[in-house]
């Protein structure tokens, strides 16, 4: 890296660190670009050259996020050789590095549903994002311990489906004003014991045509995910 | 009812209706309670002895939409001997009902996920409403055709979890672009076809352990629903 552009980095980091200091502090609605650039001591007003607009921002948070994690995710699927133990260790490291921005999450969560809105994680806009946290839910599958036997239809949704659940507790951890958001580690403790045993099942003739159905829904949903 | 208390229904009939047909327009954020009193001909200013903020007015529609629906709902309850049928017709009426209201109801579904704001669906404030929905599901399951047969430990808190079922369509629904939102149509007719498949799965013996998982995660969920 050249001195300019690590110093352009660093310029980048320092907007984005002032940017997320007032996110947090007031929220993303009533925050202005202008006063985010003199918070970063940026008077000569770059801040719109690395960030045109303040969801700019925030998907620099997210990419931030998601890069910022990938230790901690690789420690979580090292952690346990069980399914169970590396999707709940995943959980853990999300929960923990998202925590100073639970509120301003919450803030970005309002738009979710709504897929043509830029800052969804279902939009065009967080597709590259929205394709790389499955790939640690498709390696939290092949445990060593070789317990989780998924039959091939419903495996190469699984990744997939899982990300959606993962986004679901989220959205549960954001507004569980328990203490130590006990009830989001109840909740994973119950849902992921619950999916362990519905997988287990899965290869059952009995179950065949639930199964189908279940991959048709999925299929039909991805199909139409998005409009794409 | 006395002519007067008539006229008082009829004044906070127009109140309502000039603050649906204000938010329809633009947006519930940003009405102001003095502009709908002004739209409703009330220049003595009674709409705030009939709601005392936005938020009334919006508790107020909620009950006048299932007040409005009773008669839809008792023929979708007649129109099917199937509880396929008969769900998949609830929706249709809901449906119906909400599309003018489609854009409104957007804006209110973001502050869904939070318990603890009034206008949510899983509010303190909205139980009496929550409690009403639920009694239609728990009809639609006793088919004359006799076809669902539920075992009790599921049963009991299907009419909960079909409420929670319907309250995703609707989100779905509210974002769904497709001409007509064939799309949600579609998702109707699958999810119901893989509902119907799990319950008739549900009785097996090889399932009791999922099922028992199942209703552990609702009795868990139920018990921590809105901080109660």
């Amino acid at each position: 890296m050249t001195t300019s552009s690590s110093k352009a980095e660093a310029t980048r980091t320092r907007i984005l660190d002032a940017a997320l200091e007032l996110f947090r502090r007031q929220g993303v609605e009533s925050s202005r670009m202008r006063v985010i650039a003199g918070e970063a001591g940026d008077y000569l007003g770059s801040a719109y050259y690395y960030f045109e607009s303040k969801e700019d921002l925030v998907m620099a948070f997210y990419e931030r996020a998601i890069e910022a994690m990938i230790p901690g995710m690789e420690d979580a699927l090292a952690s346990s050789d069980s399914f169970e133990g590396r999707v709940a260790a995943i959980m853990k490291v999300k929960f923990e590095y998202f925590r100073p921005n639970r509120a301003f999450l919450g803030a970005l969560f309002r738009h979710a549903a709504d897929p043509q809105n830029r800052l969804s994680p279902f939009s065009e806009a967080t597709r590259s994002i929205r394709e790389v946290a499955p790939t640690y839910f498709a390696r939290s599958m092949s445990a060593k311990s070789g317990s989780l036997k998924v039959p091939k239809d419903l495996a190469a949704h699984l990744p997939k489906m899982l990300w959606l659940y993962q986004m679901g507790l989220i959205l549960y951890w954001i507004y569980d004003r328990s203490p130590h958001q006990q009830r989001t580690q109840r909740l994973v403790t119950a849902s992921l014991s619950l999916i362990v045993a519905g997988l287990s099942l899965a290869r059952f003739a009995l179950l065949k045509p639930l199964r189908t159905k279940i991959v048709e829904l999925i299929v039909l949903a991805e199909n139409e995910h998005g409009h794409a």
